[in-house]
């Protein structure tokens, strides 16, 4: 089927129901960020590959909203499609429920798959929609019925997430989310997130893509806890979790678990619960809604989590800093592709203890990597040449952690440009590192340290200056976020165990992209009477390549903080190298 | 009377009406910073005297909730009284909606002058009370039937304040207005913040202490434009209104107006809106709430409010010069008392052009100074001597602008301590003053600029590093503000013609208080593809006390700043100057 055929399909069975428009989301119903095949509902329809998007259907158009980052992307991908391309965020550009208000006529009915649009998003929409007393159908799944060979619901398995791991047994995590629940004065509390039910209940599973969890819902009261999920993804797990308490129903029956709900009150986090999953709550409940409870305490990580993780990043950065020495040898005799570097950097690390899955690796070369979502493609990638930069970004997954870090490697000759862009990323990612701030900033307020490195020079990096990040779970875990321009609803204080990333980057459309990536940690300094001081511990150590650091542009603590950071990087990844490899690493790391 | 008969007095009244409790709070119908005498009922109730409070009043029970400014203040001044002092936001201190709601047994109910009642802190208290099922009324005035000589409602005069001032006509704004209300879906708008209201139908008044405005509530269709306010108070005003098309009606007419109102939909701000009107407005309209619309506009001045501004400064602040000189040298005379001195600026500041009403001045000598909120009364305030530090906060109302700058005068020998929190107090306010942003970032986002130079020495100041300034207005005027950790709501992008203070500090209990305030312009600084540039002006100009400077603690910059700044001073303050004052000046800004 061609697009063209798709639509005339889907329009046949909006008629069917009278449905004047239909929305196509880029969701499940869990507001997953990397999402399987069975929920690629909008790339089927419009061949927009994008990671996000959304597509309005009406009887005689469609359009598809797509931002910034797929412009490009994402015209050259509709161009053979009748689907027209709105670019989100443009000035004089209507959002989507605008346009469909003013294309609509009064009482018009729109339908949506409830499941895909979260119960925020779904009041965003409706008060647009009540201009034009637009209704509103959420229990429909137009897709499946026009998608013939729409691939089957993920059918991973799960498996313990051991204690020596989680450092906190379910029972204690449960406890902790009932005081909380007590606290928002909620009898009831259903999770949605993938990441937070495999947190609270010690598990991990194979159904979603770069990310360790399982479909599934939890429900928590003060004297039950269920998991609603289908047994045949459990197996052993599932006596463990009946002997703390868990009670286990299919996933499917959550909707008339909630219907049937006898409580006076339920909390629930309406950007990851559905629409329809919010419906189905009985009149008589208070909602209480707020950011999963879970959130908040899964952000904080517990001790044993903390060791784990350090060791966890020794491993991996000892496996990212072979990789570099390889690819920096190899680029003068070998032809090297960016898409092959991603197999060779998971052959270093599948041979790291406590291994648990791939994750990613972008490799992008010079101009490639100003790209901000670049992704290279077998065989359409760029070839390296011994010279210039190649940006890395790479992670793995495993049961002692989740990592993440960005080098930009010299492959030869650099320009004093180029030098300059380097060591003004390097200056900014320091300036946060040796952050010391007050109990009680957000993330949002620290973006600055960072980022005014790059506004004091007229640049700007389009990102976030850091993500925070999962315990093997979700490389991008919110709460906590280190951006300079958040929703509201982000704004989060970094308290004591949250763990984030520190990225920034110089990204010069059609010459290079430079990022340098580590990974902090919140931690308590000092509590005079002016309060408590925080500041944060780098939890990552790999070489940060000294080819490309002018020297001139650090101040002197910055050019210390630089020494010290590479006496402790040779210190914690030589242990896992050969005297080759160490006597390498020695001269990457010497001092400046 | 005293408090236990006037408590015994309400608890008559709440028993006539069958109340379980009764909240008295400290706000008019308008959420107004600065109450006049009518709407002190929390003050006149408890006496704690302070500028924010609650209390919550049952049968056998009454406690009143004070803020850490307030804490030391209200236990003295409850003292005498059987109400008790909940400090708010120390750990384990309940909020009064949650002390409340323990106190009382299921289904009773709570009386609240549902005028001084937002509706936003009206929806916190429903959420709460649901747990306990509790009534609300809010149509009762209790503390009008026991406070038997409450003071009249505020009965002042408005005037026109003209174009050559406003620098817009009013039905430029109305324009204005009704475009952003279009935008926003409603066809109604109510305006219930008086500052805004003055601002849309240029005009200014009399019945607020410290701001020229009445009270009145505005509401704006596409068609109509209402003024509801006591015609007694237009005089030449009303003519000129009606010429310009708006409708006057009395101002207690609002509510009944707003029942009977046929439109589809109505924009509030919960924020000022009171939680009576709110009830009010009919269940077929659609409710939309955001912060006022005019607020935005008011808060970007205009080409002839920057103009004016700047020029008002430089009268006032050659007024500050004046005064600073004068105590100095008096301190070796005379005795001087912390209190005396409002006056004595003021004498300066009335003589004047454009001279609208006396602000405030706040004199703190020494230790004075450290606590944020002091106020010196007199016969019982600080005496001056010639050593040490004056902190003086002061500010004019004028037609062409409000004013607030301070200083922290030398008048005598200091320790090293000192010169080193001054100058760290200077280098503070210079690296806000010297900000390079990227248009789009929040206030928020700007405080670590100044205040990472207090973290770094394990510091901090318990304010905002800045906040809006009204023109002709509030000396505190949202949205826009420089602090890091402000309420989510609070989030405001820093644009092109905002006016924001710039006042870090040191605080030191028991030894002195240091403040540095200026005044600063958002302007556009250049576009390239990175997106457009900010930076501020400063259009405050008034000497820093170079005897306290410490010049090793300052960068390259920051001294070629400051020394620019001395420069610019003599510059703009000499033409108000006689020669004495014009040589002490240019002493005072030489460049160091």
């Amino acid at each position: 089927m061609n697009c063209s055929e798709k639509l005339a399909a889907l329009r046949a069975a909006m008629k069917k129901e009278s449905l004047d428009a239909y929305i196509v989301l880029t969701s499940d119903a869990h507001a997953t960020e990397y999402l399987p095949d069975y929920w690629q509902c909008r790339m089927w329809l419009s061949g927009f590959t994008g990671s996000a998007g959304a597509i309005a259907v009406t009887m005689d158009d469609a359009q598809l909203w797509a931002d910034g980052r797929y412009y490009i992307q994402a015209e050259k991908e509709l161009q053979d499609s009748t689907i027209k391309l709105q670019k989100m965020g443009l000035d004089g550009v209507p959002t989507l429920q605008e346009w469909l208000t003013n294309a609509l006529k009064e009482n018009a009915t729109v339908g949506i798959d409830g499941r895909t649009i979260s119960a925020d998003l779904y009041s965003v929409y409706k008060k647009e929609f009540k201009k034009k007393k637009l209704n509103v159908r959420l229990d429909l799944d137009l897709i499946s019925e026009v998608w013939k060979d729409r691939p089957a619901f993920p059918n991973g398995k799960a498996f313990e997430h051991d204690i020596k791991f989680a450092g906190k047994s379910r029972r204690e995590k449960l406890q902790e989310v009932r005081e909380k629940m007590k606290k928002e004065g909620a009898d009831t509390y259903l999770i949605s997130s993938l990441d937070d039910i495999a947190w609270l209940y010690n598990f991990r599973g194979t159904d979603t893509p770069k990310m360790p969890a399982i479909y599934s819902y939890a429900l928590v009261t003060q004297t039950e806890a269920f998991l609603f999920v289908e047994e045949s993804k459990l197996e052993d797990l599932k006596s463990k979790l009946i002997e703390d308490g868990i009670q286990i129903k299919s996933y499917d029956e959550v909707l008339p678990f909630l219907k049937s709900c006898k409580e006076d009150s339920i909390f629930i986090d309406p950007t990851g619960t559905s629409a329809r999953l919010l419906e189905a709550i009985p009149e008589s409940l208070t909602v209480f809604e707020g950011p999963e409870i879970t959130s908040a305490l899964k952000a904080r990580k517990n001790s044993v989590e903390i060791k784990n993780f350090k060791l966890c990043y020794a491993r991996d950065c000892s496996a990212f800093a072979k990789f570099i020495k390889w690819v920096k040898e190899a680029v003068h005799k070998e032809t090297l592709e960016e898409a092959d570097l991603h197999e060779k950097m998971n052959g270093y690390r599948k041979e790291i203890e406590n291994y648990l899955d791939d994750s990613f690796s972008i490799a992008a070369y010079m101009a490639n990597a100003a790209q901000m979502h670049y992704s290279p493609v077998k065989g359409q990638s760029a070839k390296l040449k011994p010279e210039g930069f190649l940006l890395v970004d790479t992670g793995g997954q495993y049961y002692d952690g989740t990592t993440d870090v960005t080098r930009t490697i010299v492959l030869g000759e650099l320009s004093q440009e180029m030098k300059k862009d380097f060591t003004l990323t390097l200056k900014s990612m320091i300036r946060l590192s040796m952050a010391k701030f007050l109990y009680g900033a957000y993330g949002s307020s620290l973006d600055i340290l960072a980022r005014s490195v790059m506004w004091e020079n007229g640049m700007d990096y389009k990102s976030g200056t850091g993500h925070g990040l999962g315990y093997a779970l979700n490389v991008h875990e919110s709460p906590p976020g280190i951006r300079y321009n958040p929703a509201p609803s982000a704004l989060v204080k970094i308290e004591e165990g949250m763990v984030v990333t520190n990225e920034p980057g110089v990204y010069k459309e059609g010459k290079w992209g430079i990022r340098t990536e580590n990974t902090i940690l919140a931690v308590k300094d000092f509590t005079n009477t002016d309060g408590t001081f925080m500041k944060f511990e780098t939890i990552s150590f790999c070489p940060i390549d000294l080819k490309a650091v002018d020297k001139s542009l650090l101040s002197t603590e910055e050019l210390k903080w630089l020494n010290d950071y590479h006496a402790k990087t040779y210190e914690t990844l030589s242990p896992f190298m050969n005297d080759e490899e160490k006597a390498w690493l020695k001269e990457e790391t010497k001092a400046i």
